[in-house]
């Protein structure tokens, strides 16, 4: 086992100025804490796990691989894995044609999601009783009528935590948040309901919902379906997780850093962050109500691209969100073909000339920009554009109201500040508040970037830009968390410019033997070493390598379309 | 002539701490001002003018109507006449079929406009030159490809001046900015210009861009186009006065609090707030840059209903606006229908229940509910929804920056700040800086204002609500605009729900002997006895009676089509 461990001297890095830490306070939110993971266990079947000798005591020391277990292994029936093999978009259809009932997939996907919960700890409550109820409600409706109530009928969906559910304990990560019960759901749950979907999932996040990793003083913190030693990322990292696995065949999380998209890389899924204003936020809990500087969406991970394309359409289409929130915009899901090669240009950032990628991504861009190439595509590379300055904005905008309203989803339990907390209440200039007019100006700066980066597509005719999510694979997240990531600069970018993001797998993996440190590089700053000391190789064996794929701002459908395009180049299965 | 003036008290309604007026340097800025004068007199073609012996020296004591004196004197032609009698739409298919060639149409337009303007003071530029060069350049394309270069090919087009135009002075009212010339066109110029449009004025607008009038130091105040005592609003009033008298068949203007919709309404056209994101802003000279709380739109004032439709079908389905400004939401225009009578519900508003509407407007409200309920249409009372609240939120977000922005466009030059600019400055707390922390709970409160009133719309199945643009027609605006519109409240509304908003002529003027006042009426409020006060039911003889038609957000082409409905229902020519 490689030692790993926080980076030499992080705490020169902070700069918040008061930890919020109360131990008194904290003392009496403990017995909520153990009330809220009893429920947990309660809200869990007994016959949907695995006997608790069978989970290694190692996950943390030895890589284990969850979703090869739940494969290999005979704890789901054949049955099961079939079904949880399958797409939503197949399913979807043999529901319908009854070929299977909601029932029948509901279970598959639950015993899946808690046995892999179990090696994870991917889920911070389970709806299974509720899941199951209304399951078998679509199924008779579906009897009795011979329709289905929507495109999403019978189709389990996992939801991060922090999306409100009627009369459930709804914290974000936050423990002083163990005691909000919504009266209603959140919008984006009523949208999903209506179309038919089945919950029975509620996973993990991070303490402060800003971290790329998924650790909280509630429920601790999740491990990587594929390899344990890693953090499944974050802040949907239980979706990552339990998608990872197949737990579930669509998740949803929400982005404002990277918080879809580096759980998707990490877990080797597909996840989009869409535009803002396609999907609602509304009834979530956040720390960000009211910050329109740089605005988090929601959006959906699967293992099928067509999937992704499915939950947009459905969700847009049909579910017209705009009807029960007004900050969605009343624009239909665009059907766009999968694109010829040849009518489209790609542009490569192998390097946002900040953080230097780890070898394995290297990789995967060099392999995939070739296949891309031999299909006809037009590969151009992406020199960087002002990523520095769109790095210190975005990290400005963060934290620019002084951490006050993060400090306020903290203060009412006293809970400690988690490392990566401390490290995303140290952005921009930590707790220093900025005046209205210098929000603006940060305003102001991003809209010059985003005329910048608009410019540059259309003036160059450039359709995407492919480059990584991450500095690397998931990262090595023991110790708290303090090993995990800690440069967003190749998602948060995007949020900043408010560009559709979708994570395509390359089909390719970490190998130690070819994916070796390059020891003569030198760090450019203090983040890029913090990031390069990290890559240790022996540590990410069989991280996925995946991708980001960017496209122009509301082209969210030509992203998704360029998806299916990738997963025939790269001779993806799904 | 009856006697106007400040409200009483009106300095104990101030709430700025500091005023920025410095004589000193002010005096050094009067002889940019002298020549940004000249340079208007210079631009102004002799040959288009009246001599001066003709103007009425009694403008401001007497009511002069000058649409009415365009059409009867006898300084226009009947060519002249008929051109700009005629909707653009019309126009453009004339001269795209040849019948009037480009320099035709504008010359008679800019001969109208430049009469117009030595009545009501509306331009603060011409640019006619360039505009009939343009003119010629098109007329020769055509001659010479037999095609327009777009559907807005040869329509001259009014700008205001706050819009930024390359190589000219752009100053936004602020003397300050006498020394700004932009190198690039606004975005919106650009996609007009891209699509054959025709400028040739660019219009008058307030200090501040931040009242319902039209006054500044520098070329001081418009009048209204029907009555010489009134205002023709503002902050877009020059646009409302020169598309008042038909001095241009389309103007743009801005709109962050009824900018563009009370210069409609008080000069009796077509206005359109469409929703955010529809019109680009980029490159125009305003405080608000990256301000997004309340923010800015542009849109169009016409004659015509169908130039209205034009103008947004052309700028974005042909325009594209968004691959020149990310901003702009990449959605098309849609074709929606004029909707069947029956098939509608539009919901009255007769009173925001905070400031009751003077006699003439609650005349107007009745008479179309009557017209509307005659055809068929399902009309039932709006019961205000939060009105004080919203008017609150809304007027905090203008100078929740504590009037820094504004006052840093005032400060260059240490002009004098005229009344209605002590009043803006006065909005929320004044002076007083909010928290970022505050300024985002205010943009919550807005959400919350918003998601109330989508309920309503869809719940009860409502599809429009009609209501007052402003209290009362257009007001008196003498004695340096202390007369004029305090109140924003029925248009401000909207900006904070980002509604789309519609100005429609109900065909009706005020009349001194039907519109009385009500001697009995008790202001519910300070603000209430402000406006109450203002109605002097002499002054306003002739003075348009128009409302404003809101639907959804985004739901702008659903507006404008049932602008059509009105027109038929209404009886209007255009």
């Amino acid at each position: 086992m490689v030692e790993t461990g926080a980076p030499a001297n992080i705490e020169s890095f902070y700069k918040f100025t008061d930890d919020v830490y109360n131990p008194d306070l904290y003392e009496t939110w403990k017995p909520k804490i153990q009330a809220y993971l009893d429920a947990r266990e309660k809200n869990t079947p007994s016959e949907f796990t695995v006997p608790a000798s069978k989970i290694p005591s190692t996950l943390d020391s030895t890589p284990f691989n969850t979703l090869k277990f739940l494969n290999e292994s005979s704890y789901l029936s054949e049955e099961e894995k079939t079904i949880t093999g399958l797409s939503a978009t197949t399913l979807a259809a043999k529901i319908a044609s009854s070929e299977y009932s909601s029932v029948q997939v509901l279970k598959a996907f639950a015993h899946r999601c808690v046995i892999g919960h179990q090696f994870t700890n991917s889920a911070m409550d389970f709806l299974i009783t509720e899941g199951l109820a209304r399951a078998q409600e679509l199924d008779d409706i579906l009897a009795k009528t011979g329709k289905t109530v929507g495109s999403l009928h019978g189709i389990p969906i996992s939801l991060k935590e922090q999306i409100g559910v009627a009369g459930r304990i709804t914290n974000g990560g936050w423990v002083g948040w163990l005691d909000n019960i919504p009266k209603e759901d959140a919008i984006t749950v009523q949208v999903l309901r209506n179309l038919g979907a089945v919950f029975y999932v509620r996973t993990n996040q991070p303490q402060s919902l800003m971290h790329l990793d998924s650790n909280n003083n509630i429920i601790g913190r999740s491990r990587n379906p594929i390899n344990s030693l890693l953090t499944p990322g974050g802040s949907s990292g239980g979706e990552g997780a339990v998608v990872g696995y197949r737990g579930s065949p669509i998740g949803v999380g929400t982005d404002i850093g990277g918080s879809i998209r580096a759980p998707a890389a990490f877990s080797g899924t597909y996840g989009l962050r869409p535009t803002t204003r396609r999907i609602s936020t509304w009834g979530g809990v956040s720390s960000g109500k009211g910050q329109e500087s740089v605005v988090a969406v929601a959006g959906p991970l699967s293992n099928s691209i067509e999937d992704i394309e499915l939950f947009m359409e459905a969700y847009i289409n049909e579910g017209k969100p705009w009807d029960l929130d007004p900050w969605c915009l009343p624009i239909p899901w665009r059907k766009v073909e999968k694109p010829e090669p040849k009518s489209i240009t790609v542009a490569i950032m192998y390097d946002d000339g900040l953080v230097k990628p780890h070898p394995p991504i290297t990789r995967g861009l060099e392999y995939t920009a070739k296949k891309l190439e031999e299909a006809g595509v037009n590969v151009i590379k992406f020199e960087p554009l002002e990523t520095k300055k769109a790095y210190d904005v975005v990290h400005e905008m963060y934290s620019c109201d002084g951490n006050v309203a993060q400090k306020n989803m903290l203060k009412p339990s006293g809970e400690p500040m988690l490392p990566l907390t401390k490290w995303a209440l140290s952005m921009g200039k930590g707790d220093v508040k900025y005046s209205i007019t210098e929000n603006k100006e940060l305003n102001y700066q991003r809209d010059v970037l985003r005329k910048l980066y608009n410019d540059y597509f259309v003036q160059n005719k450039v359709d995407f830009i492919l480059c990584p999510t991450y500095t690397g694979v998931a990262p090595v997240c023991i110790d708290d968390g303090i090993a995990g990531p800690y440069y967003w600069g190749y998602t948060s970018l995007f949020n900043l410019l408010d560009l559709p993001g979708l994570i395509v797998p390359t089909g390719l993996s970490q190998d130690p033997k070819i994916d070796l440190k390059d020891e003569s590089y030198v760090p450019r700053s203090d983040i890029d070493k913090i990031e390069q000391d990290k890559y240790i190789p022996e540590l990410f064996v069989d991280a996925p390598i995946c991708l980001q794929l960017v496209g122009r701002r509301y082209f969210d459908e030509d992203v998704v379309a360029c998806g299916k395009l990738f997963k025939d180049v790269l001779g993806l299965k799904e």
